[in-house]
C-alpha cells in the first residue's frame, strides 16, 4: 500500500504512481482538447488512465459517461468542488452523462453518520452540484443505500476479491471499509449496467489519493466483462494551514461552499501563506508563492483569467505585494463567489430534495 | 471456530455448544408446550437460546415473529424441510408472523449462482413452502438482493465488527462470505425494523451448525438496541449415505421435495441402513437402528404416529424385520408423500412467482 484514500496526508512521491502503478501523465495531446477548463489548462489535473480512449470515444460520438461521487459527511469543500467542476465540464463540452453517487454507506462505515444524517447532507451537496451547473436532465444521482444495482455488484465482486488483494491495496482496515471499496467499484461500473445502455467508456475524475479504488475497479471490470474505467487525477487542494489535503476530517482548515462570507473571510485571513519573517525581507527577496494556500485558492477556484493569476504570482515573487494586501484581494473574490453561489443554491434546494426523494 | 456453517461435516461434539457457547437444551418445561410438533416431541429440536422468552412473549399475546431463510441454490431437501415446518408450526400454533429470506446474495458468494439462477430456484422453494402450509398472508418473503433494509444493516454492522471476530467465529474465509454473515444478521433483525412494528421477540429455527450466525447476530442486536433473537436448533438430517449432513453440495445423497417418485425410490433403496453383514446375524441380534438413514427419514419426515415409529424400531432392533422389507415400507410412505406434495405444489407455483415478482 502506497496511498491511503482515507488519510489526510499529502502524497509525497507522485513519481511512483507513474513509474510503478501504470498511471500516465496528461500530455499535450490530451490537454490541447481541454483548454477551456482551468484545471486542465493549469496542470492541476495531471494524471490519467485511459483518458485518451475516453476522449476518442466521445469524439466518435459514442455515448460516454463521467462518474464521481461524494461522501455526504458534511458540506462541499474546495476539494470536492474540483471533481464536481470536472464532471460538469465533461458534461457540457463532451455530452457525457453524469453519474453521481452519494456514498452514504461509506459515510457510515468511515465516519459513523447515520443514513438519515447522510441524506440531510446529500441534499445540500446536490444543491451545490446544481448551483455549480450540473444539468440534472443528463445525470443520474443515487444513494448507495437505495441502489441495489450497486450493492449487489459489491457482493458479486467480494466473491472474486481476496483479503490479500485488499491488504495490498489498502493495508489493514476494517471489514466495513473493505466492503465500501467494493461498493465504490459498484458505483463506478453502474453506468455500464444494462439499464443504462450497457458497456461504455466512463471517466472518473478523482484526486490522486483515490487511485487504489480505480486499480481495484479496473481489475474487477475485466472479471465482469466491462470496459475498464478511465480516470483523471487532480492534485490536492491543501487544507488552509497548508499541512494536509483539504478534508472534512478537519473542519477548521476547510473552506466550504456553504461558509458564511464573514466566516470565509476570517478563515482566509488566517490561512497559511508563503510570507517571509519580516516585511523588509519580503520586499527584498519576495515571498514563497508555491507554499501559499491563498494563492492556491485563487489559482484553483476563484480566478478564471490566467493572466491575472500570473500577475499576482509575479508580484508575490518579487515582493511587490505583501500577504496582508494579497489576502484582502483574494478574499474579496472568494466572498463575491460564495455570495453568488449561495444565492443560486438557495433556489435549487427543493430541486435537490426532489432528486433525492424516494419517489 | 468450532463449527463451520458452510461445511457438510456432522458435528461431533454437541456438548461443547452447551458447556462453552451458552446454548441451552430444550427442557421438559419448554417441550411440554410444543407436543403437537413431531420435531419437538421427538427431541429432534434439542437446543435453544432464549426460546423460553419468546414463548412467554407469545403467550402474553405480544406480536412475535419466526424467521428463517433458504439459500436458493437448488431444490428443497429434507434438511430445509425441517426448518420450514418449524416455522409453519410456530405460525399456526403461536400466531407468529413468518419472515423468510431468500439468500440469493449468499448463493452467489458461496455457490457462484447468478441472481437470475437464484430467482428461478427461489420460485420453486417458495412454492414448496406454500405447499407445506405456509400462510403467506401472515408472512414476509424477500430476496436479499432487493431488500436494502437488510443489506444496509450489513454495512452498518460491518463498521462494528472486527476481522478478529470474524476469524474467531468462522475461521479464514473470503470477504464475500464474511459479508454474507452480516447480511444474514440483517435478515434476522429485519422483523424488528420500524416498518414491521419495531422491536419484538423473533425466533430463528436452524440446524446446530448455524449457531455462529446467531452468536454474531445476538452481539450485533445489543449494539443496535434490538432484542437478541431467540433460536432453536435441530439435529441434522443426514445425507443418504449417512456420512454427512444432507446438503445441496452433494446432490446424489440428497432427497428433495421435487424428486420424481421413481427417483426417490431408487435413492432410498440405496440409502445407508444399520443392517448386519448377513441375514442370519440380523435375525439373531437385530440391526443398528440408530445408524439407519431410512429410519431417520421416517422418524423425521414421513410418519406422524409415534407408536408406528416405535413399532418399527422394535422390529428393527429385534431382527423381526430385514432392511429390504423395511425400505419398501418406508419408500411407499415417501412416494405417497411426495406425490401429494408435488400435486399441491403444482397449483402454487404461480402464487410463488407473484410473491417474488418485483411488483
Amino acid at each position: 500500500m502506497e496511498i491511503d484514500p482515507w488519510s489526510n496526508r499529502l502524497i509525497e512521491n507522485y513519481d511512483k504512481l507513474y513509474s510503478e502503478f501504470g498511471m500516465k501523465q496528461i500530455d499535450e495531446k490530451i490537454s490541447a482538447k481541454l483548454k477551456k477548463n482551468r484545471y486542465f489548462r493549469r496542470g492541476l489535473v495531471a494524471g490519467q488512465r485511459d483518458f485518451d480512449l475516453w476522449l476518442a470515444a466521445a469524439e466518435k460520438g459514442q455515448k460516454v459517461a463521467a462518474m464521481s461521487g461524494i461522501k455526504p459527511s458534511g458540506e462541499f469543500h474546495m476539494g470536492s468542488k474540483m471533481t464536481a467542476e470536472e464532471l460538469i465540464f465533461l458534461q457540457r463540452d463532451f455530452g457525457a452523462k453524469v453519474f453521481y453517487s452519494i456514498a452514504d454507506l461509506e459515510a457510515n462505515a468511515d465516519n459513523g453518520l447515520t443514513l438519515e444524517e447522510g441524506l440531510r447532507n446529500a441534499v445540500s451537496n446536490v444543491a451545490d452540484m446544481l448551483a455549480l451547473g450540473l444539468d440534472e436532465k443528463n445525470s443520474y444521482i443515487w444513494l448507495q443505500s437505495r441502489e441495489t444495482r450497486v450493492t449487489n455488484f459489491a457482493y458479486l465482486a467480494a466473491r472474486r476479491t481476496t483479503l490479500a488483494t485488499m491488504h495490498a491495496l489498502y493495508g489493514e482496515k476494517n471489514l466495513g471499509l473493505y466492503f465500501c471499496t467494493l461498493t465504490q467499484a459498484g458505483d463506478i461500473v453502474l453506468p455500464q449496467h444494462p439499464d443504462f445502455g450497457g458497456k461504455k467508456h466512463v471517466v472518473v475524475p478523482v484526486g490522486f489519493d483515490q487511485d487504489p479504488h480505480l486499480r481495484l475497479t479496473r481489475d474487477l471490470a475485466a472479471k465482469f466483462d466491462l470496459i475498464a474505467p478511465s480516470s483523471t487525477y487532480h492534485v490536492f487542494m491543501r487544507s488552509l494551514d497548508g499541512n494536509e489535503k483539504m478534508s472534512k476530517r478537519d473542519p477548521m482548515n476547510l473552506l466550504t461552499l456553504s461558509d458564511e462570507p464573514e466566516l470565509a473571510k476570517k478563515k482566509v485571513s488566517r490561512a497559511f501563506t508563503g510570507g517571509r519573517a519580516t516585511v523588509e525581507e519580503q520586499r527584498r527577496i519576495g515571498a514563497e508563492y508555491h507554499k501559499c494556500v491563498v494563492a492556491e485558492l485563487e489559482n484553483f477556484h476563484f480566478e478564471e483569467d490566467d493572466k491575472k493569476v500570473e500577475e499576482r504570482k509575479g508580484k508575490c515573487l518579487t515582493g511587490a505585494i505583501l500577504c496582508g494586501e494579497c489576502k484582502k484581494e483574494v478574499c474579496e473574490k472568494i466572498v463575491n463567489y460564495l455570495k453568488a453561489h449561495q444565492e443560486r443554491k438557495k433556489k435549487l434546494v427543493s430541486k435537490a430534495e426532489k432528486l433525492l426523494s424516494k419517489e
